[in-house]
């Protein structure tokens, strides 16, 4: 054996991984693309890294980064500690950035099948001109920019806008390239900058989740997806949803924090992606930004207050192309950033988006469009009109305010089956690997399971003389364990309680959205779901529970992450760009928090699935037969 | 006598102020209107408020901003300087801030009377639209910025743009003035920012010259002059020409520090008019800047290497218009900042401000144009055609290089007269106080005099039989003493050569010039001078120097300084501001220094007053007559 050369690192999601002597814990998972949150690049001054380490002999330096209970508990910055042995380390959740996740990656080759669907001629928001200018001389000794303005003249380019930033690097751009420049401009015109010939030229689309942020790199000469990252929005612990964090914004340095939050975590996500692939960043030309309204507020530091005051006014709706320098984000400075258009305070650019990437703004049969991210927003609609509503169903689904919840990634349970008599649940985890939580999916799948097979009751509370030892007395109150291990994985009854609030809302949305276009559930032609699981959800389990209507099932589509779809579309396509801002136009907003009915249809939907059973009439049939 | 209460201090100008117990000495000059150069305001950080303490106790608190050697001569900052009884004070010159100069203020009047000859209606660069928006209601919920799009809509105004500094303090404008709001914006449209109704207008007019800074603020309500201050630009210390200032930027960090400089120079000036008229900085709402194209190229930031090289190309001349944020200048950030435009390398925005401020663009007569700076640049031509050359004369008629040479303010020698017996001069002194130096105007009629009384030769030497004490060998050589007292003023043959050199390139340009068009100098109808002694200079004793073409006296006109007169001009009309396009567009350049004969043409220019007299009929014959 060979002394302290060749240690291994023991995950606690059963991988193993080689570390060498020397090497920090960062640098060996780097090394196996496990990256983890760092905005200081591993120098152990953000303190970001954070693992916790189980077993093993190691060396950390002390850092001020770490409060004496956390190093109790074993919590050390992964980029100041080194394996004297082999070890075992739990990456905390909050610590990590998924980079190359499989689930979005898999969806890749739909995007750009998607894109031809719809489009498929590439017109990225930068636009190039290829110009040879006459180098000056005594005679012909005007200034560069008029030099510049001569020559698109001649092109029959008039009135182009020169930015102080784009004068400030002309002159020395011109002469680098020998006068023959390709002239990036964006529509008005207005020069962005200079850059040689045959340039590589990337493009970053970024899904600004309430809960989750996930970012793609996209070669735009092809569409081709280079990278995808995500990771939790660190906004998080500022509040769970939008409503604290606009109460947040508005105390003292409260909207700078907020916004700081959001840009660093989207910034890591570029920074780990452009180092794997060795991409410069001044070549990220621009960038499209889908979110919802809150969340489009922010990231440009607008201050959110007057969403959340009646009567719930955004300050915009329709963003101007500002400048990626202003958004702080790290790419080329002058690189256009396009923000998908909102439609009200409580239905934003994520839902244009998904509508977009739905095309049922395009398609003559009625469909119905949901979003279960941390808000819930559903749309409803076709070619002729649309309507939407938001009904505020809390982040549980994406693994917030849930004991174990996670967002579906590796080591997530994201699918439940419960043996009707021993009531032993048999789970299917993502990665194959051992199970660290819980996503929306499997949450779904559980209490759909639990009701079925009679561990929770209609209201979805334990019942409490089964005989199982599954059911246990938590610290949290009654819990439900579905994995046993070094690290148990549980529902509780308040998580429970929690994910019915959700449904309800969603239900009761669903519901007074249709009675208010004067259409039953019959009209419906088409339901696209859209969300964090996706492809995951158990359609049947998902009526089980009462969050979907009951309708055939061959009626529902799942789209997987809208958001970052339609951002995708509109980095690529001009033609793209204007559906987006038709359907902003076009869409109708109904506010239910002023609707009488909302709180009756909530209270209805709070039961499994409802306690109008006769809306439900494939699960009555379920129930009796069982 | 009361004891400490009421001290005076005696300043070198002649001048006495009172001075109360614990008031600083930089207090009690403030108080009488005599200000000094502060950045800090006063803390005694930023060194710059340097006097020398001739006699009289005092307390100081010893700072490491000023060396020892300084120290020992008894230089002391104002700012930590508290006199303890009666004591003398020399303010030095690079310490002064120049605040309702008397001169420029004698200009006020004749300014406003340009104005309505040239135009007369006030249309400053930023425009107004009053607009009252219907509040939000939960029927019309749209966001802020599509309010006031829909409202522009109605009035007409097309695709206007918000940028995001607008778009950020946006809602909380519109709230705090109840929705009744003008809307500030300059063409393209672009949206600048929100007031309330009636809110004061000022606006910025800054003259960058090479040595000298001047700033009016002006009400643009009425185009009055609110005040006016001047400074030395301290980028001299980095080197006195534009050609060492752009050999100083090429060096590291080196642009960055001349910007700054300048910069905090036009700062302090604002900082002192609005502190002494209550004027609110952000109500500073437009600005307009000329210079030479060294000194706007170097006020925003532009590199001006390539104006130094071969074939001479600045990197612009005619300028966007950005904004007073991206200048760093203290108004409102949001203030759009109008460069005036520039012809080439060596001709700038002053003296495209100088033509429209002499009006020749529009005169049938043909005139020729000077403007003696630090550079020299003449121009030539009528409402058909312009013609323009630059002469670098060098920066000594604004005081610099010459021993004791300063600009034209109080305490400047600025005319001579010395007896052709007793070889006594007799002084006229700016302010009538004891002189300090000697400034542009003072400096021709000194040499003139001298010459013309046969103290100094045709070459600028002095004669050295001569019976008076008035030559003497000073520390840098033989001078002549134009005042004895505390504080000497003199003229040394260094000094004398320095400004037969400036005359002969002046001379030499003027010559050539006239030639390159075909002309002689009887074509020349009028002759415009302008340049910082403007009003003072004596054309017979500048003709008798041979800067001057011996020319009928009548064609003569002084005009001050043009500079700041044509950023005045621009600052209030938009007819103005497209004159001075046409003049620039419309005027030709001619590079002397690649002429053949500008040497030679040079070379006779440098005796008194030339080496071909018969130029001169006028000087011969005084000469004769003697």
């Amino acid at each position: 054996m060979q002394a302290n050369t060749g240690m291994n690192i023991h995950l606690t999601t059963g991988k193993n991984i080689s570390s060498t002597e020397g090497e920090s814990v960062f640098n060996a998972l780097k090394r196996h693309e496990i990256y983890l949150i760092s905005s200081c690049g591993g120098k152990g001054t953000c303190g970001k890294c954070r693992v916790k380490i189980l077993s093993g002999k190691h060396k950390t330096s002390a850092t001020g980064k770490i409060s004496r209970n956390d190093r109790d508990k074993g919590i050390v910055l992964a980029c100041q500690t080194f394996p004297e042995q082999d070890i075992a380390v739990e990456i905390l959740e909050e610590s990590r950035l998924v980079v190359g996740d499989k689930i979005a990656l898999s969806k890749s080759k739909d995007l750009t099948e998607l894109f031809k669907s719809l489009d498929g001629k590439i017109s990225p928001i930068v636009k190039r001109l290829e110009i040879e200018l006459p180098p000056p001389t005594i005679e012909d000794h005007i200034s560069d920019l008029e030099r510049l303005k001569r020559e698109l003249d001649l092109k029959g380019i008039k009135s182009m806008r020169f930015s102080h930033a784009f004068a400030s690097s002309m002159a020395a751009d011109m002469r680098e390239h020998n006068w023959e420049i390709s002239l990036a401009y964006v529509d008005g015109p207005e020069a962005i900058f200079f850059s040689g010939k045959n340039t590589a030229r990337y493009g970053l689309a970024v899904d600004i989740g309430t809960t989750t942020i996930v970012v793609y790199i996209i070669d735009l000469s092809d569409g081709k997806l280079i990278d995808v990252g995500s990771t939790y929005n660190s906004q998080i612990r500022f509040g769970d949803d939008v409503i604290t964090r606009i109460i947040y914004a508005t105390e003292q340095k409260g909207l700078g924090e907020l916004r700081e939050s959001v840009i660093e975590n989207i910034n890591e996500l570029i920074e780990t992606i452009v180092e794997k692939h060795k991409i410069k960043k001044e070549n990220i030309e621009s960038c499209v930004i889908s979110g919802n309204t809150t969340m489009s507020h922010i990231f440009w530091g607008l201050d959110p207050a007057h969403i959340r005051e009646e009567p719930y006014i955004p300050t915009v709706n329709f963003f101007p192309l500002w400048r990626a320098g202003t958004a702080k984000i790290h790419i080329n400075n002058q690189a256009p950033v396009y923000t998908l258009p909102c439609i009200a305070s409580y239905v934003g650019g994520d839902i244009v988006s998904g509508v977009l990437a739905s095309k049922m703004h395009r398609n003559h049969e009625t469909a119905l469009f949901m979003d279960i991210g941390t808000n819930g927003e559903i749309a409803i609609g076709n070619n002729e009109w649309l309507m939407t509503a938001a009904c505020s169903a809390g982040p549980c689904f994406e693994g917030s305010g849930i004991k174990h919840g996670m967002r579906a990634t590796e080591g997530a349970v994201e699918a439940v089956k419960i043996d009707t008599k021993t009531f032993e649940p048999s789970l299917s985890v993502i990665g194959n690997t051992t199970p660290t939580g819980i996503c929306g999916s499997g949450m779904i799948d559980a209490i759909s399971e639990m009701f079925f097979t009679g561990i929770i009751n209609q209201k979805g509370k334990f019942v409490r003389d089964l005989e199982t030892e599954r059911i246990r007395e938590g610290d949290e109150g009654p819990e439900f364990v579905f994995h046993k291990g070094d690290k148990d994985v549980v529902l509780t009854e308040a998580d429970i309680e929690n994910i019915l609030r959700a449904k309800a809302a969603i239900y009761a949305g669903i519901s007074l959205l249709i009675k208010e276009v004067g259409f039953t559930l019959d009209n419906i032609e088409r339901v696209y779901i859209a969300g964090g699981f996706g492809n995951y959800l158990n359609v049947d389990k998902a009526i089980i529970l009462g969050m979907l209507p009951d309708l055939p099932r061959e009626k529902f589509r799942f789209l997987g992450n809208t958001s970052i779809a339609g951002a995708y579309l509109c980095l690529l396509s001009e033609k793209m760009r204007k559906e987006a801002e038709e359907i902003a136009k076009k869409m109708t907003y109904m506010e239910l928090s002023v609707s009488r009915n909302f709180m009756d249809e909530y209270m209805s939907a709070l039961f499994l699935p409802h306690t109008d059973i006769g809306l439900f009439p494939t699960v009555e049939k379920l129930l009796k037969a069982r």
